[in-house]
């Protein structure tokens, strides 16, 4: 999906909201577990809830790889479900991957010819080499992490230089010459708050993936205060807020009431812009 | 395996080479490829012949999700093979994992209790949090990510601070403060010759494994002037250099003379220490 068919998927359906697929077997549904795959089962039915309130959809692919070959398989079918039955829903992998380039080439085939994902989470420490090697691909991306929700953020992400720029806003400066905005994204964490504003001096334009909702506390509206641009410029996601939602049969339909509160507040925001 | 025994070893087989297992479908030898599973069979021969040579044995993982659920398949039996026929050798996944907290708990449960190798690299961007939840195992380890062998090394790690201290320092030293040398190793790429200098004023113990001789180009007797220890203090990868020497039916058998050549290199360098 290239960035005017995912601008044209927000403004129409009023959303920016990513729902984090971060399914994890001892969390899903008591009555799931009889099923032949719990996993794909419950993805299906969250999917099939809460695609009227979102525009994408981000598997962590720790979730899947912590259930050995039975949570690959399920983490396959759950991406052929998606492609096959919303193919208008940007798809994201959750990977957080990077190694030299040799191996780095390696991961671009393994997610965007394989599995064919629209995007892929990339770790910048190992620099441009490391992640140049995404970028043959049309209309794939590479979302790069900038400045993430975690507490950690703080042990490297802000460390300043000696001329006062911080880890972060260097790393949205240089991989600006690897890749431009139609290509390439940023991982910023709703925990940041007003430091948004910083992110939009060095990347006006960019799209800005948006953990951190939710079960980790950031806001919505101070994201959207200092983060939003005229195409929107974020996807915010939420996992454990959504999909855990509920915990009995209804557990579907309860995430889809709390994907459209989410899909509500985004209306709501995107016309304040 | 904990420190003791993996400098047992290193002393007993005086040795401390690492064999990348990076098993690329389209570098293995042709006649393999009608086996049921070439890139295991592949693996066991290059296990059998090339142990006596070596301490640990590295699987690079983009190698195997490359090939989806049957490259997910081949790790798993390599891993198993590996830890029946050859329980005093060191397993690394090179995975270079690391997210937030929640998740690098399910990385952890992944590699640590369902793969159960005994070392994983972790990427350090996301700082203390995401690192610690892999340090809650006996005799397990963390290598993290510190000076890697690629050009991409220079864009972010040695950028220093308003004191001088590097990027890859810092990460040296703070985290210390999260675990020791019998938990925590580094990743110090052989290509970064003199440096290994400054690494060691950090770490003056540690273990670090040094991926980058052979095809990447990086100096044993560097490596090993700079940066061994009187407990060797090193782990050096070698994957290319001796898994593809030769592409005949007797691959199997090169393959064992170059991680022979390598290991008497390093008794000497051993020796001399």
């Amino acid at each position: 999906m290239n960035r005017q068919e995912l601008i044209k998927e927000i403004k129409q359906k009023q959303t920016f909201l990513c729902v984090g697929l971060d399914t994890d077997i001892k969390k899903i549904p008591q009555h799931l577990l009889s099923e032949e795959d719990p996993i794909y089962c419950f993805n299906q039915a969250i999917i099939d809830a809460t695609a009227p309130y979102c525009v994408a959809y981000k598997p962590n692919l720790a979730f899947y790889e912590c259930g050995g070959l039975s949570g690959w398989k399920s983490l396959d079918k759950t991406i052929r479900y998606l492609r096959e039955n919303y193919p208008h829903h940007f798809i994201i992998a959750d990977a957080k991957r990077g190694d030299i380039g040799n191996t780095s080439k390696m991961y671009a085939r393994c997610f965007f010819e394989e599995m064919d994902v629209d995007a892929l989470t990339v770790a910048p420490y190992m620099g441009e080499d490391s992640v140049t090697p995404f970028l043959g691909y049309t209309d794939k991306w590479i979302i790069l992490l900038a400045l993430t929700s975690n507490k950690g953020s703080q042990d490297f992400q802000l460390t300043e230089d000696a001329t006062g720029e911080r880890l972060f806003e260097k790393v949205l400066r240089r991989s600006q010459q690897w890749a431009d905005a139609d290509r390439m994204m940023y991982v910023v964490g709703a925990t940041q708050g007003k430091l948004f504003e910083d992110i939009r001096k060095v990347v006006p334009e960019h799209f800005l993936l948006v953990p951190g909702i939710g079960a980790q506390g950031g806001s919505l509206e101070e994201v959207c205060k200092y983060g939003m641009t005229k195409d929107c410029g974020l996807i915010v996601n939420s996992s454990r807020a959504i999909i855990y939602a509920d915990n009995s049969e209804r557990f579907a339909e309860v995430a889809a009431e709390k994907a459209h509160e989410v899909q509500q507040q985004m209306a709501a925001l995107l016309k304040q812009s």
